[in-house]
């Protein structure tokens, strides 16, 4: 007898909505969703469906024809010294999560264009300080990462009257704003920002991009929201921007260790807002459409949505 | 020889954008534009664009034919006993304004939504907390005041995916949003509402509409915004709401007394956002059309835009 066709889903999350491994078995009812290999042989093993996955998880799945991380970013994946570089690897792009992204980086964006920083410090010290309150489009977003993600954020931003520019290491046409494009032109690009949202992947290229020659030249009274990863931005010459007054305020999501260790600098910087990643969350209920829609492909020899390209490593 | 056509404009703040009269007197260059009455007659005085006058400063003008407030709030007008009661009032309808407003809301109402409130705790404790985002649409904004600013930022609100609900003392029809009237509506509404957001003009209606009854059986977790005016709200009961978790947490504007004093309980809350009277601005450049429009009216005895009701005090 022949061995039956791949017909197990491996779900493996370290941190995420515990309604997930329901979710698949329910939209994906003719697949055995598993969230262990116990008495499974690991050729069954048909799509792995993961959030920072352990090393070595992957290897021994002979006939893995998806994996599926359940997220925007796939930086972690490539950490696993062990990963099979012959199976596809999709993210996932969820409406839900681009609408929650969407709505921090607005809420921020507002936050800051209004001085809410200085405001509350202000509060603090009982001082009525009067700050005029001023239009949107006086104050300039800068999103670096010009992806799904950082044009949704773009458009939301612009919808509320800010103005917006990008930057994206290759070149972007035909956008309705202002871009910026590669090395040469992240100087320009800096220079131009009152508040720069970092929303890019990370990657070998993007890693410590956020350094102390980064802060030099800002506009007076720029600020920063990183949701992106932790690790674009050097620690270090992070603190030494708001200390040296380069940078007014920091928002941060995502950070090099999380959650962030109790000892960490970050946490009592009194220019620096740090909320725990959550930013924005993959929602099984908007999502699981295409993690459905992804095994079929998979499964049935058709190229996957959003794939990953390797050699970029987003 | 007949006494002239009055030809002067006089413009009182306290508190206001400096560039007023400056725009007065460009936009209206057939006028005189005095902020006093030095050497001048007062019957000569057309029109007096005011924001916070001095009680008794109108009498003495008998043939003015409009008072212009540079707001939307009426309120003060009121409490000169010696305003004179045949002369229109009208206050300013400014796109600037409504577009703050709105922004200031949808600022807090996010803030609420993401719960940043518990987030800074969190971060003051450096704890890390993991608070879900959840889609706008699971908040409930409740609008107190249905007038032109709340209709505003019902419409921003719900562009964001908020559920929205309004409240008026009268009856609104024909909103795309449900509504909910009168003192017999304020219960109903009151309990279905995750963020009150208070647009009220202050009346003898309004005057402590906001009590220690108004913060029984809110919901759980329910947040205040007052944008409209401190006396709309009983201080103590406001405190007391806070303190035995009937309220979340406030996010306050506007105050009795303004600059709030700093011996105030309001700075020191640490569930309580202190912001200086900025929610909102008139904007000369925006403003000024419309006075400039209801001059011309005023004078040519057409009928000014946006006049009050005096019998209702807005």
């Amino acid at each position: 007898m022949p061995r039956p066709e791949p017909h197990v889903i491996l779900f493996h999350s370290a941190a995420s909505d515990p309604r997930w491994p329901d979710a698949i078995r329910r939209a994906l009812p003719d697949f055995e969703v598993r969230t262990n290999l116990e008495g499974i042989a690991p050729e069954d093993v048909a799509a792995a469906v993961v959030w920072k996955h352990p090393p070595g998880m992957l290897a021994p799945l002979a006939r893995l024809k998806l994996i599926q991380v359940i997220g925007a970013g796939v930086d972690h994946v490539f950490t696993d010294p062990f990963l099979p570089r012959h199976v596809p690897i999709a993210r996932l792009v969820d409406p839900g999560l681009t609408a929650r992204m969407s709505e921090y980086v607005l809420l921020h964006a507002l936050a800051l264009h209004r001085r809410m920083d200085e405001t509350v410090r202000a509060q603090d010290e009982r001082r009525w300080e009067f700050i005029a309150p001023a239009p949107p489009a006086r104050t300039c977003v800068g999103i670096l990462g010009l992806g799904h993600l950082g044009l949704a954020c773009a458009t939301t931003l612009r919808a509320m009257g800010f103005r917006v520019i990008g930057w994206s290491r290759t070149r972007k046409a035909d956008l309705p704003f202002e871009t910026y494009a590669g090395a040469d032109g992240l100087a320009a690009f800096r220079n131009a920002c009152d508040v720069l949202v970092l929303l890019l992947p990370l990657t070998a290229q993007t890693q410590g991009l956020v350094d102390s020659r980064f802060f030099d030249d800002l506009r007076a009274g720029a600020a920063l929201i990183n949701v992106g990863r932790g690790g674009l931005i050097e620690d270090d010459a992070l603190l030494a921007a708001l200390d040296d007054g380069r940078l007014r305020h920091a928002v941060l999501d995502v950070f090099r260790q999380e959650p962030l260790p109790a000892d960490h600098p970050f946490w009592t910087h009194r220019r620096i807002t740090v909320t725990p990643h959550n930013s924005s969350a993959t929602d099984p209920d908007t999502a699981i459409e295409q993690v459905v829609e992804n095994v079929r492909r998979a499964v049935s020899g058709e190229r996957p949505l959003h794939l990953v390209d390797p050699s970029a490593g987003y």
